[in-house]
């Protein structure tokens, strides 16, 4: 089964962006960067939220030729075709379609959005490893990294490691 | 001047309690003991929030005595008188007693408490190091360890340290 695992840059006090979307905290580190290289190498497939799509193509990622050699599947309820011929849209279903991937044969998974795309997938149970790369800033408010999912989740501690600029790379396995 | 530390024990989404409460997740390991056995010996002085308080004394921790050898201050706005001969309540001004108890001589500070009075300590900015013990799980609500103080602020990783049962002892002395 292909693991699926929620990653993300985030701050201390657990945001994704500050309050008015700012990722100017974003630390490229050559750590970071060996790290994101090494994951790349691991995936095929990448689930992205809405917002982060947007996001993303705002800030020039949004070529029309969406990441090469990875399929890139895009989950929104709002929206009514993609965006992206390369970009496939989801508009329904959203667990249903990954467990759905999972069982299929292939590299591994990785979400790519804010908390709320994840808290379904948390709730759905689709989550596997929750990768962090926590650094070293409170934001106070802005996009939260977790969202509620109704119930308590037991993980399991895999890497601790300290990266260059004060930034601290966590793995963890979901146990149940 | 004395160092003022916020530290907690928190589970990785951020809360240092459940939705009811809970704390049966907190792993009181041999290193987690040894850190706090070690911390104890570098402060004299405790800064406690109610609701921490009345856990504490509801916990079987409110004996009368306060903590041998260390001052405790409780703050709360509600309470018109200390509950506890051993401990000194503070109604107003709490930042200005807190900077006051800085300059003084002595042994360094703890705040015991939930994100409200933390947040109006990380807003006067009086709090010198955050420490945090992750705990591997996710609760997904509970009394949160960071509320917004409204403004970012820099933080610089001093300890980054795998504990026992897959806990992650990190330290911040806050920058800016």
């Amino acid at each position: 089964m292909r693991t699926v695992t929620y990653g993300a840059a985030c701050s201390l006090d657990g945001f994704i962006a500050g309050p008015n979307g700012e990722m100017d905290w974003l630390d490229f580190s050559k750590d970071a960067q060996s790290i994101m290289g090494e994951y790349w190498k691991t995936i095929d497939t990448i689930l992205l939220g809405r917002l982060t799509y947007e996001h993303a193509v705002k800030s020039g990622g949004g070529s029309g030729e969406g990441f090469p050699g990875v399929v890139t599947y895009l989950f929104s309820r709002t929206m009514t075709a993609s965006p992206d011929p390369a970009v496939q849209l989801i508009r329904e279903d959203a667990a249903g379609v990954v467990r759905r991937l999972k069982e299929q044969s292939g590299k591994d998974i990785c979400v790519m959005s804010g908390g709320a795309l994840a808290k379904s997938f948390f709730e759905a149970g689709v989550i596997d490893v929750v990768g962090l790369n926590i650094h070293p800033v409170l934001l106070g408010s802005g996009t939260p990294l977790f969202l509620d999912p109704g119930r308590r989740m037991d993980l399991e501690l895999d890497e601790c490691r300290r990266l260059q600029g004060g930034c601290v790379y966590l793995t963890y396995r979901v146990a149940s």
